[in-house]
């Protein structure tokens, strides 16, 4: 079993490369807190935005100043600097065990509902990195405004081995 | 111990069919991802929504679209929801040790503060079916839309037994 | 380690006292749930507002009704009401091992994007009085309106020592 979980697990840096993409550097927090805490096999994260290169893509809300496609972008975004945060909190990517539970936070124009095609940018990219393990139970919700005037917030969980 | 919890949870489907309620088809996920993970003992649920034979029970805001009884009635069919979802997930109710946590999101409408009024529809319904262990902590919040333009979204976090 | 998890902790409600401050009474639910459940080592509580003697400090949204600098004491307020309801659910603040999540609601008004300024004034004071154990990760988010017209909620999940 524990085989099998490594050899996965080790695709997703190479998965990474496959599609042209690499592990950004870990975001640095907005406040007085910590990108990730470890209890027991739970690997919480903070509040994740799609920042690229220290700065959102793009601003504003998802419906008026941000079509679903750019905010699909933004989801994805937001997994690459996930797991730059996990890689940073536990060393190595082979020790996720699997995503638990993602919270999508869409910050939303008056009309718009698309809410979970939007985070579906940010669920797709982590199965096609993680397969089996990367299948995760998700909230996703339309809010009024979000910190930089992001148009997303992710948060996760994630289950690590016990070492 | 063991007994004891297996009589008490024995009694939710039992309960359903005293109060004349029957467990619904369990909804299927809105996006890419699924709908309960397990971890440990917890079992984690998607946001759920009140739908209801496939298609929600109504639409738009509390406090100008919904009343706070059919906010309430919403709420109650998101437990039932919950609860499909929950069998399917793990095959029997009477693994459910106790529900730890649900988080409340009410579409609201300007100057609508009874999300906690709201949400306790979900609440009493819990504590109905599963007495004590129904017993859970929780937040309510409003939000400026909901997908599908749903009046209330709740996830769920469980505890189960080990097996 | 579990001689210097106890000391640090021993020291809250002397640090509370050297900055002034005291543990309030634990606020009551505004509905059918408990103000926190244990599950394992986890401590879940309810969403916390910033009730002082049974009432909000102040009513509204940051931004418009609120100023940055009121939505800090707000949230500072939380922080004592959580412990509060910490101590009445596990005794003793010495049992805690660490502070692992908060989710910071904001009502916010239009344009208003410093969620995370605002709820620096929780994370700051669980840093003084728990030091690195306060460490935690977090979520902030702008939503339209809360419960009561309260500026802020907060929710937190803490680890606890298991005995």
């Amino acid at each position: 079993m524990k085989g099998s979980v490594s050899s996965v697990n080790l695709n997703i840096e190479e998965r990474l490369k496959e599609k042209g993409m690499a592990l950004p550097d870990a975001p640095k927090p907005l406040g007085a807190y910590v990108p990730a805490v470890i209890s027991g096999n739970l690997l919480f994260l903070s509040g994740i935005l799609p920042l690229r290169d220290g700065k959102l893509i793009r601003t504003g809300r998802a419906g008026l100043d941000v079509t679903l496609e750019e905010l699909r972008e933004d989801a994805a975004q937001v997994v690459l600097n996930a797991l730059a945060v996990v890689k940073q909190a536990i060393g190595d990517l082979n020790r996720l065990e699997r995503c638990v539970k993602l919270t999508g936070y869409v910050a939303s124009a008056e009309g718009f509902i698309e809410q979970p095609q939007g985070i579906n940018g940010a669920s797709e990219l982590l199965f096609e990195l993680m397969g089996e393990r990367g299948q995760h139970c998700r909230s996703a919700v339309g809010v009024s405004i979000l910190p930089l005037n992001s148009p997303v917030e992710i948060d996760f969980i994630f289950e690590i081995d016990k070492c």
